[in-house]
């Protein structure tokens, strides 16, 4: 299968082209590499040391033997992406390319108008170059689990059948996100469902969990192909954010109680959740939405396993209460529903001891390379400005 | 009460800026003239003949003895609106300053993201100038009663409650927006929500239905006050556009079977409902919904009340069914509530006789001013790009 990955030179998206192309499809990458450029602006970078797309590609040539074609340039330049879409002709575009920090959205005004901006317009011109091109071409979109918020109802995929006054309709699950970045994937799911029912467009919308892990059967076959792992509090989720402190005798820093419960799932599913969806396309009219995770967790619960799984290693770990940065309920309901991927095929990757080992082990292998002061929060949902270009404390977060 | 009204040079922006003028409260207009524009972008004018802002002002205060204040800018300029709400400092600001047109957003993909990004960014600035000088100003912002779409059960006032697998919630009214413009709707109010959540502001989502009317108790103090009245196919709203068409002997362009239902209301009414919301802020933290129309009518049965009315003046008018331009039902449930507002006091102008008496002889008075060609739809849902730049057939649409 012809598959077009937006985003393909970050986390989520590399492992992705890497796996598609093993697994026999024709992968094109589009990337501007504005997400190396916020590592820049963030004063930030990955534990892991990746190398350039370039060289990445070569590498993978060599080891793979196939080829990825790679195409730079932005997709809110619609003359870039149309001539694109001309040229490579997917059959399916799996889109990772959207800003995807939380906190990077809520650092100011600027960051919340430029997160929405580039993903709004960026997926706007992606659904027309769809329809001027090929309206075959099937969206696999890569939404997020937070655009549910945190509902005292069990969340359903996308849909919940609602009864009023004697009434029934099917309609799309209310949306309560909470962050810039998340309204902008729930902007975006707006805008796709209805390109889908006006343009007959193929849309699969996968509300993903937080991902964890930077390891796939893919990545391991050269060091050069390595996966970023952001651990930093802007771009770090929390669990690979967590592997990193205990790696480094910092205190795993909860927010508030940590009562905060997510779905989770491992990288490996992340890549196998998209080729699924590839192999199964939405029919023409269709915005199905998956939610792809694997397990639920609280915050606290991810803080124990990763204290138990330092402790075999040798490392004695600290739990901190941090205030939380965060605008949300410290505990909550929450029970959502995941079976569609599932009924694919999916075999998850379920949360291990092994797998927390070798996250730590990758932290304590690249250890030099972790800057503590980008551990702690220092954006708050309550700002509407958040000065992150101030000098940070070295006395409090010295690097190692 | 210090009032700013955004977008105070366009159609519901001028009548309600002299309505709360009138009332006495000290009122600032902001706009930046794009309605204008976009006028001559279209080749379209208002049938009415409307004059400079600046003179429509010295007028206001020759007549009224009232001073109306103006600030010309563009509040997707965040300098500006922020200079803005520091010099004038309102107790709430009543936000139209947005791109209002569904056709218009659905003309091609510029228009599409021109109205997404303009519509969210100017919303996103405003919570933000609003969060940074005065938390505590009101905002009252223009929602459509387009969000919601055409659901199979009733439509309630922003909010339903959900019970779901034995549990309950109050959540967000699932929304199924018809056009690139009612998504833009979507999208701020999502972001208005969110922001009264995590920064205490507090705002009144007014979900209008379709206006009609020009005139108000105001406008017709001079000639020189007269409001704009669009009726050609891109910002004529349906009854204006049926009014003026039966005024020129043009039949009714009716869109498919014409059995669309909406909420309607009298252009008198918008600006009470606004004083109302104004004079009864909604509390810090809260963002309240109000549907804000005042009758519910198939447009087919707009078409036969107007054609009544036509011919107890004498016009002989007849309904033409065209192919529905648009992507949406022609016949379904539709039974929205509206309650909120009359129980803080509004007192509803039901569509009249009288009314329809007035509107088309408005449209008798200005018919030299009629371009027929600009009735007929050219705008199709269906198309991702729609070429309005083409020179009109004037055999079959030519100006009187």
């Amino acid at each position: 299968m012809k598959i077009a990955v937006l985003g393909g030179d970050g986390y989520c998206g590399w492992a992705t082209a890497l796996y598609l192309s093993k697994k026999g499809h024709e992968v094109a990458i589009v990337d501007n590499f504005v997400r190396r450029l916020w590592d820049h602006e963030l004063g930030a970078q990955t534990l892991t040391p990746i190398l350039p797309l370039s060289d990445r590609l070569r590498i993978w040539k060599d080891r793979s033997g196939k080829n990825i074609e790679s195409f730079v340039g932005d997709i809110t330049d619609y003359q870039f992406l149309d001539a694109f879409m001309k040229e490579f002709a997917p059959e399916a575009v799996v889109h990772f390319a959207e800003q995807r920090s939380a906190p990077y959205s809520m650092i100011d005004r600027q960051h919340a108008v430029a997160t929405q901006v580039n993903n709004v317009v960026g997926t706007l011109n992606l659904l027309f170059a769809i329809r001027e091109n090929n309206p075959n071409c099937h969206i696999v979109k890569l939404g997020t689990m937070g655009e549910y918020g945190t509902p005292n109802i069990d969340i359903e995929e996308g849909y919940i059948e609602i009864e009023h006054n004697g009434r029934k309709d099917m309609l799309p699950f209310p949306k309560q996100p909470g962050s810039f970045y998340h309204l902008s994937k729930v902007h975006d799911s707006h805008n796709m469902m209805f390109t889908c029912r006006i343009w007959k467009l193929r849309a699969t919308d996968l509300n993903q969990g937080v991902v964890y892990g930077t390891v796939t059967d893919e990545t391991l076959l050269d060091e050069g192909l390595i996966n970023r792992l952001d651990y930093d509090e802007v771009f770090g989720t929390v669990l690979n954010r967590f592997c990193v402190q205990a790696a480094v005798g910092h205190p795993l820093t909860v927010y508030g109680k940590g009562g905060q419960t997510r779905g989770f799932l491992d990288i490996r599913d992340t890549v196998r959740c998209i080729e699924l969806a590839c192999l199964n396309p939405a029919n023409p009219g269709e915005c199905r939405v998956y939610n792809q995770f694997t397990e639920q967790f609280s915050v606290l619960d991810l803080a124990k396993l990763v204290q138990t799984a330092a402790k075999k290693l040798g490392l004695k770990t600290e739990i901190d209460h941090l205030p939380d940065p965060r605008v949300e309920m410290e505990s909550h309901y929450y029970n959502a529903k995941h079976s569609k991927l599932v009924d694919l095929g999916l075999q998850p990757h379920l949360l291990s001891d092994s797998l927390l080992d070798s996250l730590v082990n990758i932290a304590i292998e690249y250890r030099e390379r972790v800057d503590q002061s980008l551990f702690l929060p220092r954006v708050n949902w309550r700002n509407a400005t958040n000065e992150r270009r101030k000098p940070v404390n070295t006395a409090a977060g010295a690097s190692v």
